[in-house]
């Protein structure tokens, strides 16, 4: 069996490449999660994109239910790798009542090789499949863009991490220039403000994208109003932002 | 006048988003260096996506020189700030000859956020114009994708960087996954090559990619082979690798 993980961007439709508009339709079944993301305005993306940009009738789509993580399980890295246990299983069912199936295809948000588990999940399958994997846009790059702003200085690193390890560990030495994924309570709080200038955004490439930039000084407060609110609104957020040292 | 920064990826043409196609659509006039980046395969890579994806009559290409950098000037940063001004006079001039224009796009390889200069040299156009960004898909990610690997371990960091930094600085502190950039001498040779895995690849995304990757201490010596001899075939080569301390 051929597995192919396809990128399909960050929410806009328009954010899928040429490469993966042909794998969709390369495809014999398409898997698709039925809801369990706790995002009802995500949980129809992936079908939308299907009923846009599929054209061949040999294609089928299957749903399969996403389990639940067991929060009772203590250990962060054990509740995880249960987790997805649990979901390669999921896979495999769908998977096994399609025998037929040579072809078959994952619809991922964003990029598959960023702050992702699909290739990992994939890797529990038996056999393990032919994996190809087909790049998507990252909500990073998607924030870049609705800034219209670098990510990097001239020649200069950056780091990507997570709120969690901003939280945990501080700013990481040496680095002037920080990405902040998987956020769910900014963290760019545990700084100290001066001299950080903060480019935020929630939904970002989606239709219901905001955004906010300034020094950490002036608009922190800002933004942690702007996401309560936005997510007392959708009932979700997810949002993403990038952390620079002035004067650098 | 708008200036619109179009990422078409890193040379597959299917790395084209339909966004980025509609973009192309929507402008009057599309800047396109002659040649001066030195990669004869890849100069004609601009005019070839817009002959394939171009169907507005009222969008007109127009050509420029690429300066060159004066290498005579000692100091990085100088060279470097120098050769960003004379490249935006370079598209002044040429915006200057079609004064209708308003809306302007250049096609920029990979994303303009990521180790590009062209948000930058935008910046220095007079009067600075409105600037749109459309992400494209970047060598990194057609790098993850061709060796079908995730960029991160589950929750963790990692730094991009550049070869001269990862020569010149050593590996940073704290963090277990490095991405290089812009790495003309291979730099991975500078490092105690124990417990360190290499996915390497090399025109990444484009129809001669090549790819390498193994424990540094077994595939060093290979990739340094591989690299002169494609080099020396196509004459330019371009290639980005992931490093990761095992283990972690």
């Amino acid at each position: 069996m051929n597995l192919t993980l396809i990128g399909i961007g960050t929410g806009n439709p328009e954010h899928l490449t040429l490469q993966a508009i042909r794998a969709i339709n390369a495809q014999d079944l398409i898997l698709i999660p039925h809801k369990g993301e706790g995002k009802a305005d995500l949980a129809e993306l992936r079908r939308a994109i299907c009923d846009e940009v599929l054209t061949n009738p040999q294609t089928q789509i299957t749903g399969f239910d996403l389990p639940v993580r067991d929060e009772a399980t203590a250990n962060y890295r054990q509740r995880v790798d249960d987790w997805h246990d649990a979901i390669a299983q999921c896979w495999q069912q769908a998977i096994a009542a399609h025998p037929k199936a040579e072809k078959v295809a994952l619809l991922v948000w964003g990029d598959p090789s960023l702050y992702d588990s699909t290739l990992r999940i994939a890797s529990r399958l038996s056999p393990v499949p032919q994996i190809e994997v087909i790049a998507g846009i990252t909500s990073l790059q998607a924030l870049t863009a609705a800034h219209a702003i670098p990510i990097n200085e001239i020649g200069a690193p950056f780091v990507v991490t997570t709120g969690r390890r901003l939280r945990d560990e501080g700013w990481p030495q040496g680095i002037d220039t920080l990405a902040i994924m998987l956020d769910g309570t900014c963290a760019f709080q545990s700084l100290p403000p001066e001299g950080v200038h903060i480019w935020w955004g929630g939904y970002v490439g989606m239709k219901e994208q905001i955004l906010c930039s300034g020094p950490l000084t002036e608009v922190s407060d800002q933004i942690i109003k702007m996401r309560a609110a936005a997510r007392a609104e959708h009932g979700w957020i997810m949002d993403i932002y990038i952390l620079r040292k002035a004067g650098v």
